[in-house]
């Protein structure tokens, strides 16, 4: 793992569902500089198992996300492995035993890390791709007089149940694993984590992008070689099987609507946002399909829904496909200049 | 499981992949009576994992399909735990041994059946949901003179490649299970199975079923229930891991191509077919996807395409919501009529 990030730690951090992390550690890089009134940072938190340098590739200087521009901060989110996780917590909360921890208290944790540590009252905008997307509609919905601009790109403010039924059976690939143990395991099971990566494989892209053998772009030489160098390899990567299962946790309660005082009511929460948004679903994501944000959207006051176009699928979000990544790209420029 | 089928066996019934089964053991059932003059049979093979009494919903006689007017043969598909199967197979082809089956061998067993066993020498119709689909593909393309009709609804002719990834993460879930044993098991690997039902249970029906909660009209109250008790049931109700891995192969290599004499040339196949076809997808089917119906329909001299509307799915064929079903007796009814 690079040593290329700082911690901020929060002692005593109570969750949501009444566990303590003590302390809570919140790892997080920036890019650029904070300027002088403090009126340039924008928040780009990760997604489901990415690190923070797993963002970089929307941050350059001849991009929207120029850090010469603008400071940007990426916070992991707590589960990855570089923030609090299972795999780097003390017991009693390490492994299996690590708590709970909602969408709500992640952008809680990254909210005192931007006031307190940074001393930043207002932001640029939040935006993420997937679980960073929901965490953007979080932002907006928690702390809105901060939020003036967010662009969620392939996620939900809350999780769907086919969406839930996707994580379910990832979850439940790790855990055949006789070597999972629980979650008490001392080596990775790694052949559930390779079952995992292909029940992700075919979610992960869209029917017609297999079709089209588009992995051949991506240096992959075959199918079985795409299954097995791209995904195995991205679930093998340091990807802790517990570190999986609690982000997986946190995704599928995503609920915008269970931010205090709303009392789970996801379109009441989507109705308080007042940050201009744009809600960019790819066209053929098969968990966070466009008809889901056609719906949300409806509920915002002040959104635009835009489609990625193209057959790239959830993962016209990763930054691996030139065309996509320029869409995105040029979305966020134009609302951070609006 | 009922004794209510017959056994039809072929001695030394040598396999495309080589191997051979001594003898090859092949399950049926007829509904209604063969007529004088051998005219009114029909051919309704079964699908993945699916058993001869698991088509009768179809078969009724105020419908299309109708036992006092048609002699309607199932044949159960090779390793689905009727017909010759890893788990009813003697060594040497017992259990992980057993031999690949192709669907060219499935529907060669078949053509024995009805030429050799019932003296019929033309049929009306073959038809089949999902891999019964490709199976009444493989007939037309195997005995153009025989098959004058087929009607293959939710299923293709070929497995594209986002359909092998869809079973390659059945087939990891499966494996994954350290009490599959490569195979060897005297238990099930439930764990295994449990996992494989997850992960089929977001490919079998599309994320709007899951949006609009349909499962509460098949009569579970709740996601949770819906994944244990539908889906988790399904897999635990007789279906042997080695079964499912055996049929899983057969689907995962099928191509009419592969028909001898045409050297894997699925196009040349399917233009060689001469039946009337009635091509039907699912509207919102995940694994064979209207797109790829279009494409193989397009390649047919004879065929129609037409698209069961709705959000059921690949399971808008499986005979359990009462619109699919009326709107497939309906194609069936003029196609037979035709």
């Amino acid at each position: 793992m690079p040593k290329d990030f700082e911690v901020y730690e929060i002692n005593d951090f109570v969750l949501q569902q009444g566990a303590t992390l003590r302390p809570a550690k919140l790892a997080f890089r920036t890019y650029g500089s904070l300027n002088s009134d403090k009126s340039n940072a924008i928040v780009y938190p990760t997604w489901y198992s990415g690190r923070h340098w797993e963002n970089e590739w929307l941050i350059r200087p001849d991009q929207a996300l120029n850090p010469d521009k603008y400071f940007i901060i990426v916070p992991n989110m707590f589960g990855n492995g570089v923030s609090s996780s299972p795999s780097n917590t003390p017991a009693p909360y390490d492994g299996p035993h690590f708590p709970q921890v909602t969408v709500y208290d992640q952008v809680r944790a990254q909210h005192q890390l931007v006031t307190a540590h940074f001393g930043i009252s207002k932001l640029v905008a939040v935006l993420g791709w997937s679980m960073g997307a929901g965490q953007s509609f979080q932002w907006a919905v928690s702390y809105p007089e901060m939020v003036p601009k967010i662009l969620p790109f392939c996620g939900s403010a809350r999780t769907s149940e086919h969406n839930k039924v996707f994580l379910d059976a990832v979850k439940a690939a790790i855990e055949a694993d006789g070597a999972f143990l629980n979650g008490e395991y001392r080596e990775q099971p790694s052949k559930g984590l390779r079952a995992a990566a292909r029940v992700y494989a075919g979610w992960g892209f869209s029917q017609a992008f297999y079709w089209q053998q588009l992995y051949k772009k991506m240096g992959y030489a075959s199918l079985e070689d795409f299954l097995v160098g791209y995904w195995e390899g991205f679930f093998l990567d340091g990807r802790d099987a517990n570190n999986l299962l609690a982000m997986l946790w946190t995704w599928r309660n995503g609920n915008v609507g269970n931010t205090p005082g709303f009392n789970g009511d996801h379109e009441a929460a989507l109705a308080s946002i007042r940050a201009k948004a744009i809600v960019m679903p790819a066209e053929r994501d098969l968990y966070f399909p466009v008809d889901d944000e056609v719906y949300e959207v409806s509920k915002m006051p002040n959104a635009e829904f835009r489609v990625i176009p193209g057959v790239w699928g959830h993962f016209a979000g990763a930054g691996i496909n030139a065309v996509d990544t320029a869409f995105i790209n040029a979305a966020l420029a134009e609302l951070l200049d609006a």
